[in-house]
């Protein structure tokens, strides 16, 4: 199997687990006061911005590693598989805490199981990063940035079990903590990764 | 990352936005007389095909903008993750504005939230291509169609602005510039952009 | 545009379209009778395989049609578009005919819509045909092939006129007679088309 | 037809089938005991990571299989069809089972249909492998793999099979077979084909 073909199917599973969350926002049945039941709705707009945000961000970050790869073995392709699989859970997670964050005891709960989610899927991409590194290490492959790399999703694991802790003290700080983690990640902490190599514009299409 | 690349995400999550947009046609439960059920959607229908338009015409202009694009900088991808995060929204307020435009109070909170979309993804839009315009500009680039591009895509933030206003007179008014916007923009008002070159046919696909 | 590109955002809203057609396929709420309530849903299988066959067979023979195109014009993909339109609105009719196909009144209805929607996918798809045959006839593309095609394009307009006609005599003859149609479509009555030329494998990709 | 255009279309289509497998998770509506609520929902756990993994599995050896292709005549396009059309209906089963299997009399029947629709997956696979044997035998194909792998394909009927029959004694029992199926064939027994050949890279984009 070429990289490519990875590629594609991985990114076909991405674009549809980001666009099916908008199937959590549910056109609310009350009439009577149509502006005050879509404020009330703020949980789920919240939730869908960080899942959205953080599946984009799986998805640059996913493009770069496999940047590294040449042929991908079984292994590759079952790790991916797995990081798929969780993924492709996230509007579950994401629906529960857009209905459960401001619902009373539930909110520990759903906020708990939202950070669950997302802490398996930094583990799955950890192991899939590790993986890479280990198998796939091009010469071409700055040791320096393999480091840095390894720090910054280490850091990662970090605020999603902070926040899973804080879920049962609230559920709102810890979706906070949820935002802030896509946010932080939104940045360019790292030099852009040098291209494959001349070929990449055919191969990677 | 290649332009090829970001392209085909893209076209993944446009393509999954509009096809979604079925999902806010409900099968009419009451089957006494279902033809009056299903006459009695009408805005659903209308608002479907405004919202298809829409996403179609997102698509052919992404695509046209995407071609100048020689190399995909960090800012450029958020860009473009910021633009499909607002379209993949689209079928949330076109439910909402099927489902209450016809339902007195509601409908003008259904309207102006349905324009406000729409003027998001338009600003999302505008910002994207000036980020082309100011750091991919190609030597092959016709200043004078990035002047008319200019024009023509700020023509289109006003009717989203007008329609939110008039919104709170009357939603099915507004419902009738959103779809207007659509059918105007279906037209060719700019001739086809060249191709990028002898490649593209190799590295779009 | 590249042929190319406009296949790939083809086959993803064909791919999606046929894929949430399983959504119509609802899970009883009824648990006293499992086995009953399952055969009771028949007409949705009926639907189901009906609707996912012709899908099928616009995507077969879109592909072969898009073949013979070199260049896009900005007909052609509006052309396109609305099959998509089309095309991605029939999971609604498909739900709505397997829903009431039994249900006395309401199924003519049904089954009238359903027909409907077969009926402006198969002109939709002629007009498209159409265009490409006047606009992008390639010398290589046999005349005689091309009067098959439309003959048989033709013949497929009259069962859905048909159909609806008798969808006001008996829905369930009106869905055996679209079920049958799909399934003389599936038999392969045209020889295959011949590849486009030797880059095809790589520009189709 | 390019085999890579297939590729694309039957990726496509796998990979919304996985995805659209969260649907079948549906946030509980009672807020008293939310995480009791959440545990209650096991089943549909295991039916979607068993649904995700057959339909990862099916990817797999998918790819492999069209790899031998060099060129698809009609009766492979119709039979790749096929199986699409059977693994897009497994979100219906899944999610009929993951409500139904601790459910009392419907538990057999949910498990036996769920069990119903992987057997036919496996023929229809099973068809699609044997005509690609037959007629689009390489002289590079290995006939010793290609016994293994029909040994391998033929011992994935049986489970299916037994484990309908098991349905009517315990579906629990049932939904084990399925998840330790799907487990079985995630482990490599067969050594990894090898590439068509050097042009694969390009062409399987």
């Amino acid at each position: 199997m070429s990289p490519a073909r990875l590629e594609a199917f991985s990114d076909g599973v991405l674009a549809i687990a980001a666009t099916l969350l908008v199937l959590e926002l549910q056109v609310p049945s009350d009439t009577d006061n149509l502006a005050r039941a879509l404020v009330a709705m703020w949980p789920s707009y919240v939730a869908y911005l960080t899942s959205f945000a953080t599946i984009g961000i799986i998805w640059v970050n996913h493009h770069e590693l496999i940047a590294n790869v040449r042929r991908v073995d079984r292994q590759l392709m079952f790790l991916n598989l797995l990081l798929l699989m969780i993924v492709s859970v996230i509007p579950f997670p994401t629906a529960l805490l857009g209905r459960y964050v401001t619902a009373g005891d539930g909110s520990h709960i759903a906020a708990a199981v939202y950070g669950g989610v997302m802490l398996l899927m930094s583990i799955a991409f950890t192991l899939l990063w590790r993986h890479v590194n280990q198998h796939h290490r091009d010469t071409a492959l700055d040791p320096g940035r393999t480091r840095r790399e390894g720090r910054l999703f280490s850091i990662g694991l970090l605020p999603y079990a902070v926040a899973i802790a804080l879920s049962f003290v609230s559920a709102p700080l810890a979706l906070a903590i949820y935002a802030g983690t896509a946010i932080f990640y939104l940045f360019p902490w790292l030099p852009e990764a040098p291209p494959r190599d001349a070929s990449e514009a055919g191969s990677s299409t």
